[in-house]
């Protein structure tokens, strides 16, 4: 049993505590990041002691909005509080100790499980950044130029830019708000949105120029083999979202992307659909799954083998397309 | 001598006359084709009689934003309007006879050179479409969701859906408030941000494959020579935007596009500069001009050519980089 809370009543609650540990979720992407480093530096604002626990997954590009309130070792806090984690499964390892202990989790996933002792959730918003920039304006009446970076940091990486379809007027009317009070929106924007490591561009090259349709153009299929990483030094980072790509191209209905990972025989595939497709379905086939427009498995088998097996399994999934 | 006009003089100037003729610039963007949309239908919802001029280089991707306005033949307007429209130079050829007759130029570009009677000119907007939301609003309070389409593809298109530098905090509060009024933006971001067609993803994969870079990779050039676009099939929507692309690179100050257009001599230059460098005074040493982050020129010489002079231009500009 959770304590639904709303956002007036959140800040009335963090107003009347202190000594707060915030936590990301696993593989943490710019919101949960975003989010944290906002709320610590909110709290703190307020008077409060808060921190960041450590996430060893935080990658280079996202340690600036986190890196001023890394909890001590040793910090004992009298509030856990979670944000943009919808269930206990998505803590890093290092946080599974506060599974049953979480006193407040601020979200904006339908699927939150409500494993904490109190939940503030809102579905309807693009981006778990939105309802932090609403708690902090309901406990001070502004937003300092610090939260303001992390918080536009949150609410940009999570719609792509304002351009992924979960974007809304509120997505939009907060970050012009975040950045009158301050947000370096120019930097960030270049730093998230429009740099590319040339290890990236290389990458991107080679993906477009392999590019494979079949099904009458329907599904696209790309493949990342070893050699390609190695020959453009490429590292996880610059192959962020890599997946997205095939599935961007006009007419594909389904775009896959077939990567070798530690070898020849050791392939991790994503699936990406348009809602027409059931990518779930085709990944359940191979023992793997995920959401109906974005799915994955990985399989013990080459490139070439893998791509044959999936050309077969889609032939019931593009029935009219057998090309 | 042009008279200057505010954006309220501007909405009374507009409210007190009648039959206008609304003009685009050549190599019309979504910026003047979503501007001269949406002030036809915001001028013909308040009763008068507006057109927007047939621009032949409006390309499929935007002609959902003009086609209900089209001028018939024959049409003898009272007043001649541009937008986003710097100087008579940018009339597209079948609008040069109005070249001495622009009743009111509405534009955001400080390199205007008040070719118009009346001029409403702010530079500090990211769009044109800014201020035409303004006009509208001071003309009837509101904006229509067909407006609000057209403006929606205006603002977003000219800032790149908010990532340029451009973006102000004005751009996403007027995006915010074109959704609200109804614009389609999950619709229109996959059409205008997230959608590649096959030639532009072998135009891409092309110019990954052949970037070059100079000044200790301060600099990166791109060449896009007539054969590319042939065996790519690529339109002239296939490369919208694409000079964006060298400037991308992690590292590089100025990424420059050189792309042969109707011959071997006849080149249009791209500059796309971070603050530290000045577009604009680049392509002044060639005849040309544009904003400080991103200006162009063209060249009756060859792409090897233009090449060497830039390289050789480039050296005063990064002289701690000679290589």
């Amino acid at each position: 049993m959770s304590t639904m809370m709303t956002i007036v009543e959140t800040a009335a609650w963090l107003k009347a505590r202190d000594s707060f540990l915030i936590m990301t979720h696993r593989r943490p992407d710019g919101d949960t990041i975003g989010c944290a480093g906002a709320l610590a530096q909110g709290l703190r604002e307020s008077g409060k002691s808060a921190y960041v626990l450590y996430n060893p997954e935080v990658t280079p590009r996202y340690q600036r909005f986190v890196m001023n309130y890394r909890a001590p070792d040793g910090y004992t806090p009298e509030y856990v509080i979670t944000v943009d984690t919808a269930s206990a499964e998505l803590f890093p390892k290092n946080s599974e100790i506060y599974a049953g202990a979480v006193s407040l989790c601020i979200d904006h996933h339908p699927s939150n499980t409500f494993y904490a002792e109190n939940t503030c959730l809102d579905g309807g918003y693009a981006s778990c950044g939105e309802i932090i920039y609403e708690i902090l304006i309901a406990i001070s009446g502004s937003i300092s130029v610090r939260s303001a970076e992390h918080l536009y940091a949150a609410v940009s990486t999570d719609t792509g830019c304002f351009a992924f379809s979960n974007t809304t007027a509120n997505t939009l009317r907060v970050a012009s708000l975040l950045i009158e009070a301050g947000a370096p929106h120019k930097e960030l924007n270049k730093l998230l949105f429009r740099t590319k490591t040339r290890s990236r561009i290389k990458i991107e090259g080679a993906i477009y120029s392999g590019l494979e349709f079949y099904f009458g153009g329907a599904v696209a299929i790309s493949t990342i083999a070893r050699d390609i990483m190695a020959s453009a030094a490429a590292s996880e980072d610059d192959v962020d979202d890599i997946s997205s790509l095939p599935g961007a191209v006009e007419g594909v209905c389904a775009g896959i992307t077939i990567r070798e990972m530690t070898s020849p025989q050791d392939c991790k595939v994503s699936v990406r659909t348009s809602p027409s497709v059931d990518a779930n379905a085709i990944c359940k086939r191979f023992g793997g799954g995920g959401h109906s427009m974005a799915a994955g498995f990985t399989l013990n088998k080459t490139i070439l083998e893998i791509k044959e097996a999936l050309l077969e399994t889609l032939k019931s999934f593009f029935p009219d397309n057998n090309e």
